[in-house]
């Protein structure tokens, strides 16, 4: 039950959900002289001798924006980049309290592309990585291919890159239980930052037979109405045989139903035209394309939506804290669609024997998830970005997954020190 | 004594001096809901239809960004936003554990004057406040000017305005000491950010005998070689018998010498030129103009420096958390002269009975100053900013007192309990 009054009085009570501390004691003369003047000139020059250095000696190590325009805010459109901090803000302690990584929002007042990009590159400097969150499409798809080119530091594009690999994630356990494969039938409903992020996951990491639709139907090569850029890059990598028309006419034998569009927009006799054990993940918020129950009755093998009250929720919680802690204890300079891929894999994986059609997915508050699994996301990220050559550090596997599961043990304890300045404690 | 290879260590250790931490407490599906998607919603809603209540629910009631361009980085100049973070983290921990202020540094990866002031005016949404660090200047001034006009909320410019509210303190207390007044003849050689920010705080606090003096000489009214807008402003306020000169020619019979030049400046035969009970202030750094001691013994009845080890140091960290705190707790839209002659006044007034030659400005270091003077620094601004109706929130002085003790006292206890994990605990 959401409560909407309770909702608003711990907010006004928090006056914002975090805060800066310090991670050096300062106590006397001589601690202020090491950090602080003159001291810390030492410090500054060492950077300045090797400018990489910074990762070494500041919080770049740690440390990452997250970038909005605030105008596509969860359900909510364009509201604005002051309406937008409580949801960046929210991220910012899901960052921290997964991934032990250091989040800052930063809603800024612009909208215009080539200064958001300007903008990013301005304030690089400090961060390791960027986050950009809520940024209408297409315009953050470009923004952030701009973005990728210029900066020496990974861009995450959350709604595209954290959701795909979760479903990546939950389609490798769904074919396993189905006994299907990377050939499998899939049909993406919505080529938005979603659909476009998922489509572009799959087909580089080997699924092959997919078609992509948007409220024109579905997108080909050479199709000429409503194409931008992006369904343009879709139509090269998708629906080989040049189809036409709506998802009723597409679905037809597909193995996997896809939705990143809107909440209805499935019937029930999608389902009935699919392949045996149809694989139906229904993402749309809050209301999926079709309900968790509706998609069953109608003969679905396995069912996921983006409800936290159903089994197999798809949840970007799953992918970004693990995908940023690995991004920045290599220091990577970008993030690949490989890097996603293995992301993926260690999600999956880290189902184990549990794996069922109601349990494809790991649940991101299990304690275990967060100990257990993160680390094993950051290290798989980190290898890879190692094995690509796109690491300043070339740390292993087995070094990243110490560091993370330190690094999030670390913040855990801290937290417990602080539980009783926090608000919501003993309430 | 400064020791390199052990600065160096702790700040590798360290490998940041700050980090970030919740301020609410998310344990099970509920926080998540509340503090994420759905519940946020409806906070981004209330702050959408006001969005003057982004303060009572998000970090911009409590967090200013550090701005840099790193060109005037301490003594090591234009020295690049990487080299300069370990500088801005530093004063983003004395801001925090002074004045329990969350800061942000942001060095970035610009010098043109335009795009930094498109910059921060597009960064600013999420800020209560803006602190503009180790810009060079005249830059410096014209950025101040231009984002105090442009936006609602305050620029701090630390390197002038700290500087000369310390300076303003120390120089009330001294010439209290020694019987002196407003009409005090006063040589200011410098018009830099330091010497033009003392200048303009003096003059705006009733101090009308004052002449500065550059590289040139003095500046007067009409004076061709040289100039920029700034010392235009100079020269309209001060200088009122238009002299020229050198330091030599002006400091005869002067009541106080103030420095914000260079190591060196000054010899002692400027002090013995100057009327009865000399007063100089030698702030350059680390070298002053002339050394405590020479100074004393050419006759100086008081002398302030910027030196640690000797007698009143004049050290920006006794202005800027509280002042930070005060504007925050108000929400100022701008700060003024008059609310940093009300900083000032405080500062002075604090030193109490303990005034004496060799104690006209309080330590920085003293827990006292921390608990007891700060609080009274915030509610003299806050204060200030009401009356002047420069205040979003009407909070009266003993209001802004017992916030600004409340959130320094509550941030001591989250350092005592987070000691253990901090770099330099029991080492």
């Amino acid at each position: 039950m959401i409560d909407k009054e309770k909702i608003l009085y711990y907010h006004r009570k928090a006056h914002g959900k975090t805060e800066i501390i310090s991670r050096v004691l300062v106590e006397g003369k001589e601690d202020l002289s090491t950090y602080y003047t003159p001291g810390v000139s030492f410090v500054s020059d060492e950077i300045g001798k090797d400018p990489d250095k910074v990762y070494d000696y500041t919080t770049k190590s740690n440390t990452i924006a997250i970038i909005s325009d605030c105008t596509r805010v969860l359900g909510l459109g364009d509201i604005g980049p002051k309406a937008g901090m409580p949801v960046m803000e929210g991220k910012a302690v899901l960052f921290k309290k997964f991934g032990a990584v250091d989040a800052i929002p930063i809603c800024i007042d612009t909208k215009d592309e080539a200064e958001i990009i300007r903008l990013v590159r301005q304030i690089a400097p400090p961060f390791g990585g960027i986050n950009l969150e809520d940024i209408e499409s297409p315009k953050s798809f470009r923004i952030y291919q701009q973005l990728s080119k210029e900066l020496d530091i990974p861009i995450l594009h959350d709604d595209r890159q954290g959701t795909s690999v979760v479903v990546l994630a939950a389609l490798i356990n769904a074919i396993k239980l189905a006994k299907k494969n990377k050939d499998a039938r899939i049909v993406v409903n919505g080529a938005g930052s979603a659909g476009f992020g998922i489509t572009m996951q799959l087909v580089n990491s080997g699924f092959n037979n997919v078609i992509v639709l948007d409220k024109k139907g579905a997108i080909y090569k050479g199709r000429e109405k409503d194409m931008n850029g992006f369904k343009a890059e879709i139509a090269d990598f998708t629906n080989h045989e040049g189809k036409d028309g709506w998802i009723e006419d597409v679905v037809r034998d597909a193995d996997v139903l896809i939705g990143a569009s809107a909440g209805g927009a499935f019937k029930k006799d999608y389902i009935t035209l699919m392949h045996e054990k149809p694989i139906v993940f229904a993402l749309a918020n809050p209301q999926p394309e079709i309900s968790y129950e509706e998609a069953k009755n109608a003969g679905a093998y396995i069912v996921a939506t983006g409800r936290s009250d159903m089994p197999n929720q798809v949840n970007n919680l799953l992918a970004f804290p693990g995908i940023m802690r690995g991004l920045l204890d290599c220091r990577a300079k970008r993030v690949t669609y490989r890097m996603l891929h293995h992301a993926s894999l260690a999600i999956a994986k880290s189902v184990g024997k549990k794996l069922d059609p109601e349990f494809i997915i790991p649940t991101t508050l299990d304690r275990e998830f967060a100990m257990k699994v993160i680390p094993k996301i950051a290290a798989s990220v980190a290898e890879a970005a190692v094995t690509e050559k796109l690491a300043r550090h070339n740390i292993s596997y087995t070094e990243a997954k110490a560091k993370a599961s330190r690094m999030i043990k670390r913040y855990h304890r801290i937290e417990k020190s602080t539980r009783r300045y926090m608000v919501g404690f003993e309430e």
